[in-house]
């Protein structure tokens, strides 16, 4: 029996992956060309341009990497990072935590800031951790996705603007969900994954280094200890005039996440922000008829990533089960600390469409009744 | 213009990408599931029991890595290697340069013994070199892309056994195209990519860890330097009883690659290897018959990778433009030292049929006459 015979389709309203517009599952199935082929090149030459679109940049080096959105993670940390380089990382959730371990696990000096979780990084506590010490790099994820938190990351940006601090943002569930201004809010460094609100299968992590952070890398006193992620190489194969052989670059995922982006972009940006928002607030009134409340505060949500406290009347585990084996929808359980406590619905990309959050309402509805 | 529209169907001859099955293309395409869904999880396990028939081994920790083959490399020694480990790379090639690079950036001491570039390793050599000095690691790559040259892997292994050496083996262009017995030649870590012989889209990198290999792995003194590719963790998703969490799979790749597998698997490995010999015997007979040389001596060369000499009168980077352009052939041109003297046939996975061959004999012969 072949097992891909019988995938259901599932409505994903978790974390990550997000649905997947039937065209970009179309491009995923256009006939493979070669790395090299002068005609690829076309095609990696208008994702560049697209993720520097969707990223707010002018940044040369706007590079889809070969990898999920982890692999971004580790690729932004793995260039700018040499052992002792001092790091600040500001923690309210998985996300963060992760981002020390990655920075320690390369020789990072690393110093973090937690906030509770559910809560967002307060810029005030930035603000005086920096008086009292410099970094070589201040991290920060923009859309908590364990949480559902949005942090400040423009306010955290003036703060920074002081200093002679690098700026490293995660925004693997925010891009293109809500804005994102790389180079208005001078963001040094970005990644971001191709399964949230690009809507592209996952396995593509988009990055971007600022001219400053390039510079940093190109002075390097040790070679980048990982070879696969090394942006100095892997910038000459998309963007140097040799187009040097680096890797194999995933030619079927990055037709799909070409396609992804092409469909963001004929939408428009502003609308495509507008239709996350207004499935978040329709979601969020709905949730709320239904007696559910909502973890985080009114003003620092996501549109994207809805954590919704699970009453203690109500199995939690048991209720994803039910939506996903009877309703065919997947929602996210919680993550450490919050695990049993909350699911997370996300409204990412493709899924955020008012039928879609109807659907989920309405199964919600009929599981708790 | 959507760029997807204009692409032409390219007759893959190169170092990889391969030629990619309709059932491949189809399975790519197929709805996304989430990565931590039961069913998709079904899908995750006959994978690995379908790399572990392929790669000839019982390891547990057999793994689709969720990168190009490169990344399977960057994961078998950064998982292996701590500061000051010793590591002997056996040279002839780009990928066995790279094995050292990527060696050398993670703190190992690497030595290395070199041999003449279209020639195999010369296990005498490397026998002599084991008696000199001790070794953590032994690496050598099975089927050198960059010259066709087939290394006496199961030779070396031979020499190993009486060391305490792991021997780690990139069969990235040989799995599933000739025989690989992991665990009848003792390799402890090997790895390989998806878009050679397995004709899946470049994007995965299947890699298994014998018990040793694991063993060394579970006893680090610190951390492995990379935590998107710590198989510790990957493993506690791919086989833990928690399914834990780690970063979001390449789930779309993933089906790509099962159908793969299941193609190889229907066809029989045996079968397999012989359609490969047979198109290489016959690429060989029709190359030599129009008056080309192949750059290998008999007896070494690779089936799935022939490296031909392109005698003086003839441009090679010209003669590659004209099979692309006129015949939508593509193939390989020489790395390195043989840049512009040699043209890299591939007949790997799919492509390896023997009207493929006739059509790439065809072309050639109209071009050079």
């Amino acid at each position: 029996m072949n097992l891909l015979e019988n995938i259901r389709t599932t409505l994903l309203m978790g974390p990550g992956p997000s649905c997947v517009h039937p065209l970009t599952y179309y491009a995923l199935g256009r006939p493979t060309l070669g790395h090299l082929d002068p005609y690829f090149i076309t095609i990696m030459d208008e994702i560049k341009a697209d993720l520097q679109t969707v990223m707010g940049t002018k940044n040369v080096a706007t590079i889809p990497i070969s990898g999920t959105g982890s692999a971004g993670m580790e690729t932004s940390f793995v260039n700018m990072i040499e052992p002792g380089d001092r790091v600040l990382v500001l923690i309210n959730g998985v996300f963060g935590m992760r981002m020390a371990d990655v920075a320690g696990r390369l020789g990072a000096e690393v110093d973090t800031i937690e906030f509770e979780w559910g809560t967002a990084v307060d810029p005030e506590e930035v603000e005086k951790k920096l008086k009292e010490k410099s970094y070589d790099i201040v991290a920060v994820v923009h859309a908590e996705t364990s949480t559902g938190v949005c942090n400040p990351v423009e306010e955290i940006s003036k703060i920074l603007a002081d200093t002679d601090s690098l700026y490293l943002v995660d925004t693997v569930t925010s891009l293109c969900g809500m804005p994102v201004e790389m180079d208005k809010w001078g963001i040094d460094i970005c990644y971001s994954g191709s399964q949230k609100c690009i809507s592209c299968p996952p396995g593509i992590a988009p990055v971007s280094f600022s001219d400053r952070a390039m510079e940093k890398l190109n002075n390097r006193k040790t070679k980048v200890p990982n070879w696969y992620l090394d942006v100095s190489m892997i910038a000459q194969y998309w963007g140097g005039k040799t187009r040097a052989y680096h890797h194999t670059a995933p030619i079927n995922m990055l037709y799909a996440l070409y396609q992804s982006l092409k469909l963001i972009i004929e939408e428009g940006l502003e609308n495509v922000y507008k239709r996350h928002m207004e499935c978040h607030k329709m979601l969020v009134a709905g949730i709320e008829e239904l007696g559910f409340k909502m973890l985080v505060k009114e003003g620092y949500r996501l549109p994207m990533l809805n954590a919704v406290l699970v009453p203690d009347s109500i199995d939690e585990a048991e209720l994803r089960k039910r939506l996903l084996n009877e309703y065919n929808i997947e929602v996210g359980a919680g993550l450490g600390a919050l695990a049993g406590k909350i699911v997370r619905i996300g409204l990412m990309g493709h899924t955020a469409r008012d039928y879609n959050v109807k659907r989920l309402l309405d199964a919600l509805s009929a599981i708790i009744k």
